[in-house]
């Protein structure tokens, strides 16, 4: 159900895996807890409210985004949800993985 | 093994669950991976090797943690730690624990 943790480099494999999380996951809703604006970067701690497309079930996660940019470009992102809270939700096997963290170049 | 997830609010709450952490872990290396600084406000992803004291065994996780200041003090931090791959690491069963939010005031 999550085949989209773990890393990704190059502006391909990042667009390809928005495409994959956009496949299996609708977000219903998205709250930001606190955010932070630097010069050329910008973090952010939301809660999530998800919807699986495949079983219809709604899937709530905190989620930590952390976004670099450079002449006005996404260049860098990290993220980290808690994924003992996605397993308890989701009822399955979740082996090592720990959170996503894609570059664009 | 892990009291001290979960909500503080209030000076001497944040202290307390501070001693907590300091009392079960020990911070042996501390990796910045990402850091965002704002005007009163900071974020961080960080890599951290901890050892548990009573059992002295490694435990590696990734971390993200937001602080917020005013008037040079902390007013409020808030941490996402990803508690499956620390349940792995740790071998046991941890009801429903996904993060820390202190508030000092």
């Amino acid at each position: 159900m999550f085949p989209f943790f773990g890393s990704r480099q190059g502006k391909h494999a990042v667009l390809e895996v928005i495409r994959n999380i956009a496949g299996i996951v609708q977000v219903q809703r998205f709250d930001r807890e606190m955010t932070i604006l630097g010069l050329d970067s910008a973090a952010s701690i939301v809660r999530c409210l998800l919807i699986s497309r495949a079983s219809k079930t709604q899937i709530a996660l905190r989620l930590a985004q952390f976004a670099q940019f450079k002449a006005a470009r996404l260049i860098k992102m990290r993220a980290l949800i808690d994924t003992f809270d996605l397993v308890e939700q989701s009822s399955i096997h979740l082996p090592n993985m720990s959170s996503c963290v894609v570059r664009t170049r």
